[in-house]
């Protein structure tokens, strides 16, 4: 058996849709916190996102919201068409059960985050949005949102 | 403020050392329950981790073990010799403090989890050695272990 | 004693208003996880809420919403102009005080619930809305609202 | 799709058998703590039910027992008879997993409770029979018994 | 050393702003349960903390909402601007840690409750809030908010 | 209806008697921990609290003792001359329920904490007191006891 | 304000009637482990309760039952013919919520313990019923029966 | 030092008594959950183990009941004629203190169960017999009723 | 075997020395929330313990302290003179673990409530202090110590 | 339905292999704790277990290792050759999951226990293995053992 | 690097001061739970470590107190005296969060126990002290005071 | 009574044997984070400890290992060879049941951590080794080794 070689990048053109969401205080990327959450703000992450996205054949588009209801508005959206999504839910992450029940019905979910929640406070331990994610990226920065996309990518290379 | 690009693989001969180790029952991969854990053996593993380093500029070398102290053990050797690790600790995330005094000695490492351990049993969901990782990346089968490499390269080209 | 008999039913352009309030994801009935949650969508529910109310002499509004706050304003509507509800809070069932404060504040709440929540995950086993509930009827998918509705008139027969 | 019109009722000759079986201290309602259950006693809830089910083109027959062993041997002849079931398991509620290895094998079990345990003492807020019943009614008095028979009914209906 | 006098008024002109930002089911305040939350309505609790601000030197603005993303963008707001805030999280307190990582940003929260949290349910004893603001008033009816004015006032009497 | 305005200051010849009683170690105030608890010590706080009496209209008498029945003995006193109390229950916030049963038996309790506990170490979360206060101040340093003061003359003269 | 001195005994043949009832594996005693609950058999506490009851003038009846159904209806007749009973409910202390539910219903139930549960097994020291008793008297051997009915003889005297 | 031989059978006629006591549901075996409890009847296990006696030189005679008390009485019995018993507590395992309490007194009780309560629901994790049976064999079925017998055979030619 | 009569009283001159010890807040009976702890008071509480003892034949003393450190030294005393003690350690009861290792020291120690610790808060239904004492006798107002004294009078003769 | 007689034992030559795997501590048998392990030794159990393997057709192997991976890498050979075990994990039974993560690739385990874990420490009352064992088999020193091979025996008969 | 060698002891009559304090229960050692805390009484106690402080080279003064808080008020005049503690805080070390408040400010002080508190009821494995100690030595009877002495002379011989 | 003065240093030629044995990653001493754990390497502890034993009279053996089945494996022979262990178990100290077992079977193991493991992450609150220790010394660096093997030279003098 062998193990497919990384996705050969599909032309830009053809890329395929991702959405990249972003749960509460996201939006204050950059001024929040930074010795947690780094020095870029939330343009800097969507430039980087965009760039990202046409490296490696994706459509991506980046949105963030402070509010429960659009953010599970946005995934009712991308599980009807079908999108995939890249989801920070920031600290939603821990008790929005509203936002668990959305995320089961898109296809394909990555959970990813910033910092390392476990490294922080107790609260951060528990989340209520992994057990229905394909998986998690946690720790890196801004770099767990590229591994999330590279990994949409391999995922679509490898389904076609 | 810009987020940088992806790593430019570095020639293949300076490759940065990277060490894959992998804990308890993953020697088994394949034939270990493959409906979780995929069909692809601990030597597809090792052959697809070498060939990802070769394309991302890290010399990796991939161990198995089932035993604490051995894994301990190397996690000292890359402390001294400043390897950067990627770990995937199986059974011993829930339960081995010794291993987790291991991983604090060492300057980077990455949790790696073939399955998402949220979305199986209770026990599973705790992890003793996510709070002293630099981050966790679960639940992508093998594309876990690429992420991990993936992140090291550009973590590699960050620090040049 | 004797236990008074079923409400006959009175003329439906005399209907009492009742209000049926429905929580996040519950836009997505039909869609979402049909084996939990019926083939039935949202449309089909108020179509049958309707027609139910009619023949039990209830003036039926159904709404559905996934932000916390305008449930919460619905609710603060119906204290105002005394309007008995049905509600079924799904996710919000599990966390949200805020909810809960204005469950209090509405004479007549019944609590309802398509699926069993004890025959689900462990999260789904504590409402928080319950204890400040008229009563609860969980488990007989869209019967669960006939079954409210049901009840309501009555209680509005046996309060005339 | 459309949601079935509430069940048109069958000839009451041809009733379906519905058991109502009460659990310990449900022989003194009306005498028991008034101010929670009401006034009405178990003859006053019998002739309900009765009439209710002459109504609903049910065959109802209501029972009550305080022991434990007398309402799982009833439990067992129900499932013999495929009679469906509505059970108040009162106290046994929070303990008698004997109770719930006996509802687990009738084929149609509601739950119903005259008062709404959530809102009394801790204990009363877990169920051990939940789980393995159709579904829970709980709060209305009586009435609680009124829906669940009306649930049959509708679900005798359906099925014909 | 000395204790600082009580702050000497500055004139009303030059006030300091002030956010008085309080969450859901506030503004039912007097219909709400007034035997726990009194009879003063949001209006007059409005009026109340304008006139108190203008005795104090502040120039308060009070604000209610029962939507977590808004008060959070309030948040958000207080923080750019450095405006001190006076909230009363209401039902927040308890599970909204999208909130706490709001409050985090801004310099200086003071966190108060009409009623005694710790006098009520269990579920009130509990604020994911109060490890990340100033301080905590709690059980004074709107008194609670003079207090926190009248401490902003102090405070900024002391840092001038 | 109308919040009544802030109390005018009665002549302090007549001031109505408060007591200012403090836990343990509250007498190592200025030499404790000062960078939680501050430089002021219990002489600063005692001038403090009697000047902010005088301009309050109280005769405020200030205590402290590292002895539990000293302090339950003062609460006795206190009750059979009605006297309202500001109490910093120090560490017995935690463990004392013999002084929570002391302060029962007081008509006007307030609560006051120099440092803010839910900032601080798990045990310090928890009050055993503060269920039978009227209500609690905490995090202003000495602040927190001229808030009580104030309070407690608002609450006097609204009573005249 | 005077303590009443002991009621002075009523003749025997005007005693009020008591019930003294005894749950599971009572009937083995002085069979069963006679270290923990003595070596007096049941018949000898019946005897001794009979004659402690002559000479306080309560006519005492006492009964054993290892049926949970039993014990229950036992105290629906008592609560029907206002009997006082004193009540050793043996294990059921630890499960019975039936049982606790027709303690409830008798005016005067005083709970009765041969042994110390709090100085046994750990599941011992929880008892459902205590919370509904008038009171209870734990270790004191047969004598815990004696204390009790003196108790009941007291009560008489006193409500005469 | 020699472990000894396995019991080689007494003759038959002469057999030991032994009492295999079954608990609530356990009559319902066959029909009960098979794909749990297997397909053989109460009736199979009977004969299965009367036969199994024979060949092991033990008189052995199969009970079954649903009532705690009747169960109790037997073990008294048991337990006064000093007869070695075979306990599957069914559901009794998991609250039954009674039970527990009257198992103590007999000299010799094996537990068994037919399947595996640890790999089952979580409430069955958890046996309040255990800890005072001699020991217990889990999961195998009729075989588990063997195993037991095959003990009592081995324990008594040990003892001989 | 016989149970033993009720102690013949001895005579009074001859009593024997019992103790009856009185932790923090019970001063303060007839004051303190009569109506949990009735309106006697503590001398109302002496008068009839000495009265009582004088017909049981017991030389009666009765202290009261708000001190742990007073009381633990009047256990000592009375285990350095051997002399019962009736306790009733208040709110010491669930926390004081110093009175605990006092009370070991004691031979006979009866432990004493006026009003059923479990019938009220939470925090009041676990007791540090009842292992370690003789028994419990709680719920009877100052009945309570009249059942001790009457049972230490019991213990004298019978060992007598 | 007919249960199947005992397996008549298979010609030795011909037996199944069956591996006897120990786990720490268990080499010290004999010399470790005899008032709760017995006075067998290690190698009386191999004899034991070898002669009765002897008898019932088996071919047992008996191994010992203090090693958790020496010990999961036996389970990953019999794994691998299909061979059945019967497993005593001793300590590791209560926290290797790693040893958990082999059992579940043996498709046939049997859990063993000399003493019965649930008379001793609370820490022994919890297996982590026992979920994923076909059963267990605690309590009956050596013959545990026996018991398991006999199973071992039947289920080979009855596959065969 | 090299560790020191044990302290060469300073001249007795320059001793450093060290002050043993002892917590309550502690006056009675010898009378006490002999089989737990030996013969030795607490004047040997304070002669023992009178004649150790001789040896060590420090001067050493032996208190013990059943009072919170009079041992509260040594560790105040410790700490102004800048004098080194061992404190045996007894039963105090599982509830006097007082106690710790102290601990804290003295600079060095050690806990000891003379028993193992870990060997004894659950209640006394947790210690509120030790996190605020400077270390822990429990065990070794009245040894334990002599390794902390030993340590405290090695401690200053170090600091020298 | 008499204490009995430190032990009078035997002569080092007929030293008794002393066993150090030492946990996971202690190997790593000086290297591993020296704010906790100080500069002194693994040699450096053997230095110091050889020494001591010289001054003390005993033959000290200083081991470590990072398996745990090594460290079992040591502890099995100094149970057979009757020496007296030194236990620094690091992070088995945490979860190491196996460990537990070993310790049980040596006569004389005290327990020695360098650090305060009360100080830091909660985890290290636990220990599953002090309950079969005699007694533990933790918090004193490399001295926390020097106090034990005193108190080894202490109890070797006193029962000689």
């Amino acid at each position: 058996m062998t193990v497919p070689a990384p996705a050969a990048p599909p032309s830009p053109a053809a890329g395929r849709p991702v959405w990249v969401l972003n749960g509460p205080n996201l939006g204050r990327l950059g001024a929040r916190e930074p010795e947690i959450y780094g020095r870029a703000g939330l343009d800097d992450l969507r430039q980087a996102c965009l760039q990202w996205g046409q490296e490696l054949g994706l459509a991506v588009e980046v949105r963030q919201t402070d509010s429960e209801a659009e953010l599970i508005g946005w995934l009712h959206q991308a599980a009807d068409q079908a999108i995939a999504v890249v989801l920070n839910p920031a600290a939603f992450t821990h008790y929005s059960y509203g936002l668990r029940d959305a995320v089961v019905q898109v296809p394909l979910v990555i959970e990813v985050h910033l910092s390392n929640p476990a490294a922080r406070e107790e609260f951060r331990h528990n989340s209520v949005i992994s057990a229905v994610a394909k998986g998690t990226i946690a720790g890196f920065g801004v770099d767990s949102y590229y591994l999330a996309l590279s990994e949409l990518a391999r995922l679509a290379a490898a389904s076609t």
